[in-house]
This record gives C-alpha cells, structure tokens and sequence, in this order.
C-alpha cells in the first residue's frame, strides 16, 4: 500500500504547545520528514515537545531527481511528512513541486490543521474576511509600489475585498510609513505584528488617523498589512 | 485594568485535540464568552475537552446594545471570548463588528492559533500560495455563475495568483459539474472536502482531465474550490 504525504504546520510564535492528535498519533508514524532547514525542525521540535529521529531530508524542489525520489519513498509504503518552516506548508513557502508530484501520482495529501499568520491577522483585523486576497512581498522600488498598492485599494473597493500583504521584518518601519502615504485618508488599514502570540502588537485605524506614535509601536518583526476601502 | 477580547479558533474536523496553551492558560481567564450558537459551544467543548461554566453570550452583531454591552463588561476588567463557529472568528464567519468595537476602544484583540480551512485547502493543492484570493460563496445564478467565474480565471492569470471560492455542502456536486464546465480546459483545479480531517478528499487535475468518477467522490460535503490558470 501507498504512504501519505502529510503536512505539518510549525509554530508562528516561541509561545505555546501543538495540537495533541499531530504528536500522539501522527508523528511517529512518518518514517521520512522533508524540512527547509534545521531551524525549522529544532523549532517544530520544540513547540510539539518531540524528537525526531526518522530519516531528514532536506527539501531541493528544482531538483527533479529528489522530487522523483520522494515519491518513490511514499509509493513504497513510507509515510512522509513535509514540515513548514513556519505557520503552514505551501503558504508563501516552498514544497508545492512536491505536492504537485504527489497529486499527479495519487498520493494521498492530508493537510493537517496549523494556524497561517495570514488568517489571524486577518481575523485579529475585523476587517471583513467574506473574501479577501494576499499578495505576498510588495515590489521594493517606490515607484513601482506606489501603482500596485493603489490598484490594490481600487480593487478592495470595487470587488469588496480586504487586501492583505506582507512585508520582511528590517523593512517594516518605513514600508509602514509608506503605505499611509500612499492610501487614501479614508482607507481603513490594520498592521499585525507577532499575530500568534499572546501579546501581539495590532493597530486598525482609518490611513488620516494614524499617528507617528502608532507607527512607532511597530519595529523590525514580520508584520502584515491589510487594508480595505469599502467604510468609506 | 482592561479586559482583552481573545479570539477562539473552533475545530474544523470532528477528529483530533485542541492545542494545549488555550486550554490550559486561557479558558480559565475566560469570564465572558460569546458564540454563534451551542453547536458551537458543544463542538470546542469537545475539541479542547472542556466545560465552560462562566457567562455565555449570544452574539447580537446588529444590537449596536449588544456590542456596547460587551465592550463594556472587557473595559471593567473582565476577559472575553470570542468563538467560532468553525475555524476562525471573522473569516466568513460573524465578529468584525465587536472586534471593530474593540479596536475603537483600544482593547487588546488577541487571535488565538487555530487553523483554517481555506488555507489548509491551499496547503495541500499545492498550488502557488505566493498570491491568492478568498471569494467567498459564488453566484447562485448560472447567467452571473459564469462571468464570475472568468473574471477570476482572467484574474488568476493575469496577476499569477490562486483563486478560492466555497460553496454549502448540498449544492456541492453540481457546482463542482458548472466550473469544470466553465473553466478553461488547461486551467489547473482542485476540489477539497473535509479538509482538517485525517482522511479529506483532494483532488487536483487539469480542468480537461476531471471525468465523470472524479466528480462521483466528492460529496454533499463543505467543500472549498481552487483554481490557477498559470500552468498552461
């Protein structure tokens, strides 16, 4: 009989436990785990109180042959686990090429439950979230940020949609800055840092209201962006 | 001191065990909670193994008395609740207008981790998770079914970008029909039910690959549809 790929979500804060049927049931059922790197595992480690001792693969997605070979693995009968490095697999992360693979050969993928930083940032916003769209990094250069994130408030407004983006840590000071520049006063815009932990630092007010002093409350962490036009 | 308004994530499968850090240091902090409906409760209840025996409140999201009520009671130092009925609070799901509240008032909003099943969905279709949009339910219409479902399809190639819409478990199998047949033929399209559970259904092919038994194995069941017209 064929093995499972399954995925495992990993931790999006240093706080808390995992889930119990992913520790008690699953894990020592995976006999080959695909990790992005060793931070990612010693993290997983840790939040799920494990150790794994299974054979560690370390994921090289353009490389046809470890794709062919992990597939191989799983068509003979092992249970392989994909690890996210952080929140869940496949989300603004790499291993879709696998999964990809292994829909192509019948293999059962079973997704299993993790919290996404993008889904309780945007739970946390109370923006609404009957639909909505995540655009991952935004383009670095002002002059090509500034079309794409009006386009973005056009569409939130047109379409009823929370936009939600992301920025990488050293440069969310003046993305933030930037954002409140470019948006309309009347957009109603939310920035969430360190969403899964117990103290996390989240802010929604309209673009006009936002103060200096509000912005100096976030600093260089993961932070996501969302904002939506429809209260004007 | 102030109270902070905490949202609970409910189980999104009737399988598996809650994490532990919400059991064992939040709940009890709990004074407060407010649900959709008891079926929500009875379901963490069982999903957090759990009796909650503090103040329980239906939410009244239109009651501008309601809200005003609750806000109250956080302000005066009391923790409150927040529950889902599946999943997360406020993704396509009821609460943005007392987390809005919140926000004015300037009451922590604390999103607890919890999965989702639109992005476990997206995890496990492997398709690019860089970008991509949550619509909601579709058109019930087939005449506004139609440009909907190609303006979205245009969109997923036009901004590389992956396309999710939901649909109530009884319309299932014949929107499942409708989209194979509106959708290109070289659009790649997955159908996922009981995602979250141990054993979902996934499946992933190109639009011109789905027969007839494909369509057989998904049934009237809560089902998420995802599409990506950048593989042609």
């Amino acid at each position: 009989m064929k093995g499972k790929l399954f995925l495992f979500p990993n931790s999006i804060s240093t706080e808390g436990k995992g889930s119990d049927i992913i520790i008690q049931e699953i894990i020592p059922q995976i006999s080959l785990w695909i990790i992005e790197n060793q931070k990612a595992l010693f993290r997983f480690q840790r939040f799920y109180n494990v150790k794994i001792d299974s054979e560690i693969w370390k994921i090289r997605e353009n490389d046809p042959n470890f794709v062919y070979e992990a597939m191989k693995r799983i068509e003979s009968g092992s249970h392989a686990g994909l690890l996210a490095e952080s929140g869940l697999v496949g989300v603004a992360d790499p291993g879709s090429q696998l999964i990809a693979a292994a829909h192509v050969r019948n293999i059962p993928i079973i997704p299993l439950p993790g919290a996404s930083a993008i889904t309780l940032a945007l739970a946390a916003s109370g923006l609404p979230g009957q639909r909505f769209a995540f655009w991952g990094y935004i383009p670095l250069k002002p002059k090509q940020l500034h079309p794409f994130i009006k386009k973005l408030e056009k569409q939130s407004y047109h379409d009823q949609m929370t936009q939600i983006i992301m920025e990488t840590p050293y440069r969310t000071p003046q993305t933030l800055k930037l954002l409140l520049q470019i948006l309309s006063p009347d957009t109603l815009f939310v920035a969430a840092q360190n969403v899964g932990s117990l103290s996390p630092t989240i802010l929604r007010k309209f673009v006009a209201e936002w103060t200096k002093k509000d912005i100096s409350h976030f600093s260089q962490q993961p932070t996501l962006f969302l904002f939506n036009a429809c209260f004007k």
